[in-house]
């Protein structure tokens, strides 16, 4: 099959597309470069004007002491929980079972800090006071994740991150931030950055989900919380001689997309609304609390795209580009809501969930003819 | 005092400097997007032709069967060793008492992979074969850094190389190169990366260094070798969503500067010559054998660095921003030579080297008058 008869060659082809900020190409870079002057020194292992200047102000958005400038939030989270791990003894901690460290990076907590973890809550649900209450084991650190992205992007309610927050704090255990998406969050909470964070004593957050930067992450707690990771930045190799491609990406799209999360959400609401009108569709959330959700089909992975191949030749406008399978014989993807949104035409727009629905209906009513 | 009374302060305000390829700016990164058509899609987590066709080019330029882009040699060289612990089952390394991961890197080898290290040879001369031959302990794996940075950059000469290699291929050791400098030995050694890359089973090389991009290495190897490197990658949380504006430069770069490898080398030993007719002074190597050494003084850091400070002001050219002072008080400072050397003119730098002379001997005069 060549790539313009899959589903990812007729997502590109489109005009429009419904999610993300637009393709991950080096525009992206030349574009933050642009107005930057050319006499301005890289940053050197951590120092410089760069550097310095751009984790002062994040230290100041998250309402921390300090903040480090990470090249991943895989190793500044790997990290983080090293240090309270070492500053306890005790060298396990708990997170969902579907946490960033669990299934996305290949074991490094366990492989390179030989620390153990408690998974809390089911696979299918956020973690609740109850599961943090109940949990046997005297760990060192609590990740949280939020939104729970493996889940569609699904939030406790404030006061539980309250209640979470002040048990952890009487029963000595470290509250860290897994904020990949804290920006995307903040309009469902109705908080500031600042609110969220200082519920927690580390954060994490990634410049390149909902602020659309190249790659980096920000590690933010007190002081000499921050001067460790700086250390073990240098162990894992990362503290390099030059981040400033990243940062310097990463601060030009913090100020053009940080006060547009609010509209990324209300996107976002409006978009579910669309899909859960039709016939054999369902996002989670059922209602979206941030930028993102997932879409479930009741229907094959390979019916579904090509349903929406033939949508997307039709109306110009595409979905998504990857689809994947789940073990009950659908299929789903994620949707992320920024910037390429707003310029669909709101009418070609209800077109095509029209003609999804009908198509899906069409195929249902084929698939009961058949049985 | 201000930067301006400074050394550094000096240096940076001269018109001409003798070192390197120049300032470590934007626009470094700049230059090398220039040419670079906008819609090039970034790699994504080692995949994607940016990456593939870089690592191929690097694998073909070294002679090996596969190579893998790192954002840093501190991630790439750890991760070698403990490849080849992992394989022989013995967790123990041998390398110069100065290696980079000895003495620059947070004692990561250890904290992150608990691999025991055997210092080889003295702290002031390189490695040579009876040094392996006389190790008692068994190890998994030889490091040798060609050229020997910290102590000016020596290096052995090839048929020691060739016996090193020989003697450790019969004794189940495997031999890592750190190559961060391999561009800038192979006018000496008068071979092709390929047949020095020969003698070893792993390779490490710079994209920073005489290339001078803006960071990032190149870990190359067997294919099995490099499958299990990038496993290892994404603990250590090097796996970025995208490396490209390192592989970008560094492609850039290469290509500008592979082939000028011989003239920084003749450079180095016209500029060492210069430096060894002065009172007082000394170069390591006394004639260098890469585009790098070291210049010693017999002479206080101060004292020294006013003498320096006075010569830029009076000529414009700038030899150095950084010395560092040695216990036998005595001073000493890193020259790496680059593009920047070729556009002084000679006549000019032949009365910096006057001017030294002659202030590095009143100097002495006054010292022994004081006495």
């Amino acid at each position: 099959m060549t790539e313009k008869n899959t589903l990812l060659g007729a997502y590109k082809q489109t005009d429009y597309q419904v999610s993300g900020h637009g393709g991950r190409n080096i525009q992206v870079l030349k574009d933050a470069l642009e107005n930057v002057d050319g006499e301005l020194e890289s940053d050197m292992y951590g120092s410089g004007k760069i550097i310095e200047e751009f984790q002062y102000k994040m230290a100041h958005y998250l309402g921390k002491e300090s903040a480090v400038f990470f090249p991943s939030g895989t190793m500044a989270q790997q990290i983080a929980l090293r240090i309270w791990c070492d500053d306890k003894g005790v060298k396990k901690v708990a997170y969902h079972p579907l946490c960033h460290l669990e299934i996305h990076e290949q074991d490094g907590l366990k492989e390179l800090h030989h620390i153990e973890t408690v998974l809390l809550a089911d696979k299918d649900r956020i973690i609740q006071l109850d599961d943090v209450v109940n949990m046997k084991e005297d760990i060192a650190c609590l990740l949280l994740e939020l939104p729970q992205r493996e889940i569609g992007g699904q939030l406790p309610d404030y006061q539980t991150l309250e209640d979470i927050s002040a048990y952890c704090r009487d029963h000595k255990i470290k509250l860290h931030l897994d904020g990949a998406r804290l920006f995307e969050i903040l309009p469902y909470y109705q908080k500031s950055a600042t609110e969220v964070c200082g519920l927690f004593d580390s954060v994490y957050i990634s410049v390149y989900k909902g602020i659309g930067g190249i790659a980096g992450a920000i590690l933010a707690g007190g002081k000499d919380f921050t001067e460790k990771s700086k250390v073990w930045k240098r162990r894992h190799g990362g503290d390099l001689i030059s981040l400033y491609p990243y940062i310097v990406s990463a601060d030009y799209y913090f100020d053009q997309r940080e006060d547009k999360m609010n509209q990324y959400y209300e996107d976002a609401k409006e978009l579910a609304g669309f899909y859960n009108q039709c016939h054999a569709v369902s996002t989670t959330p059922n209602v979206p609390v941030s930028n993102m959700f997932h879409v479930h089909f009741d229907g094959a992975k390979e019916d579904i795209e090509s349903v929406l191949i033939s949508i997307y030749k039709a109306t110009g406008i595409g979905l998504t580009g990857n689809i994947r399978g789940t073990k009950n014989k659908g299929c789903y993807y994620e949707v992320s809501m920024g910037d390429k949104y707003s310029a669909i035409p709101k009418e070609s727009l209800k077109k095509v969930f029209q003609m999804l629905d009908e198509k899906l209906l069409k195929n249902h009513k084929q698939k009961r003819y058949d049985q």
